[in-house]
């Protein structure tokens, strides 16, 4: 894991194996009915960006999630998700950077929302050129999908294990 | 959060408040079906022990997951699990104690299974009590489930926003 001087991590992850996951990407309103994106089989990658977070930690933290071994295939072996091969959902999760005060939850050491939406949508992009370039470029078989940033993530997950992981970067 | 000396936890939960969540606690054999366990509203406590946890801290442990405001009720407040008032299902998830070592896992900072067995039931049954107490008894309204300690935890979760957190101990 890389760290930043004095060990403070930049970016905190939950990963969570799935065999379909389905997020809202746009709640319903008064003209339209609520927008989803669905995968199936793969991981759930929950993100969160801390202050001081930086592109250049982008390549490693995009490889070091997909090349781990965090699944499981069919036949119980352990595999990457690009090994499976399995799809990716991203979800902006900004309430993993808490820490308790008395009751309460604060988030002050949380990225700002610009710098926030920016690292993610590069994050996003790095997921899916790597995928894409791991499957070949076999569009059908494996996806990448994500929630929209600053928005409530509405979520379902199925999963035969969820096989949850922390990683910090 | 309580810290063990030199700053080392000896608990890791990830939290997830959800609007339902099943988990597998028997698996389908040739006899019978997979056995399953279900809350409504409430939150998905997934808990790992490390080497060095101890009962002590469980006292602690229950009564901050419980009564932090990591919950949302239906009027957008924050609000904790025993206010909501909500259910709690407790996922063992021994994988959360996960250190990437090349492209692989592992997991020897985790505790030995028999110590981590005992806490694990403890904890459960601290839950269970808190929760009933605050509940004033009524037990139609709110519960604790929780996964069989060792298993694969078959689990299935929907949420309206899984405001997923990390809490150390």
């Amino acid at each position: 894991m890389t760290e930043k001087g004095g060990g403070a991590p930049v970016a905190r992850t939950v990963l969570q194996q799935c065999l379909q996951a389905r997020l809202q990407v746009k709640p319903a309103d008064e003209l339209s009915e609520a927008e989803f994106v669905q995968i199936d089989r793969g991981m759930v990658i929950y993100i969160c960006f801390f202050k001081g977070a930086t592109d250049d930690i982008l390549p490693k933290m995009v490889s070091t999630l997909l090349n781990l071994r965090l699944c499981e295939t069919d036949s119980g072996k352990l595999a990457s998700v690009l090994e499976l091969p399995g799809s990716v959902l991203i979800v902006p999760q900004a309430t993993l950077g808490g820490k308790a005060k008395g009751r309460g939850m604060q988030y002050h050491n949380n990225i700002n929302k610009e710098d926030g939406l920016r690292l993610y949508d590069a994050f996003v992009s790095l997921c899916e050129k790597e995928l894409m370039a791991a499957s070949g470029g076999n569009k059908a078989e494996v996806t990448v999908k994500h929630g929209t940033y600053g928005n409530r993530q509405v979520l379902k997950i199925d999963t035969n294990g969820p096989y949850t992981h922390l990683m910090e970067f």
